[in-house]
């Protein structure tokens, strides 16, 4: 393919953030990270792949919990340093059990929950 | 106000990232980031306010251009460690006078640009 991840700006440790996006109601879901192979993955596979910082390790959204991210589109911001993936998400993004991680919203200066975990 | 802008979590640099969602259509309009004062003058003004990181300095959204993101919420994610505003956009979001930085999908490979700048 001609879009080639080495061309992206990651930052000092080779990643770049990642917005994953609902393609369906255009909830944003999760923020994450991918280096340059993490994004190669994810284009060639269709299954969207972050790099865990935590585990130092390539991470298969869903490969443990099945709530797998479908790849169906990758957009690149003006920077070339953010990208943001549109996604058919199986069950639950967060690891929470809800569906998005952004579930709690400051309101008048108090943080309010506003997403309950799914049963 | 009980939300303290102090129990995020930053970066090295001192900063969270800011991801700018359009409360009316939902588009992810930009991704920039704030460090904690600027979370707080965001919160208190209601004007979305991130930290430049080429100038270095506080950045009110579109204070010279006019392109302004009036706050209507901000959520913050399970880790602490992103955050999203809902925002009310005046005019394009991105400097290149797009209305959303993300305008270059992949598609079969090939980077293609699906947003043209505003007139």
């Amino acid at each position: 393919m001609s879009f080639d991840p080495d061309t992206l700006v990651y930052n000092e440790q080779g990643l770049i953030p990642v917005i994953a996006q609902d393609a369906g109601d255009h909830a944003v879901l999760m923020m994450a990270w991918m280096n340059a192979e993490a994004v190669r993955k994810t284009l060639e596979t269709g299954r969207v792949t972050y790099w865990s910082r935590s585990r130092q390790a390539f991470w298969v959204k869903g490969e443990s919990s099945g709530h797998v991210q479908e790849l169906l589109e990758l957009r690149v911001d003006c920077d070339s340093d953010c990208l943001l993936v549109l996604v058919r998400q199986t069950g639950p993004a967060c690891h929470t059990n809800r569906r998005s991680c952004f579930y709690t919203a400051v309101r008048d200066g108090e943080p309010v929950e506003i997403m309950a975990p799914d049963e």
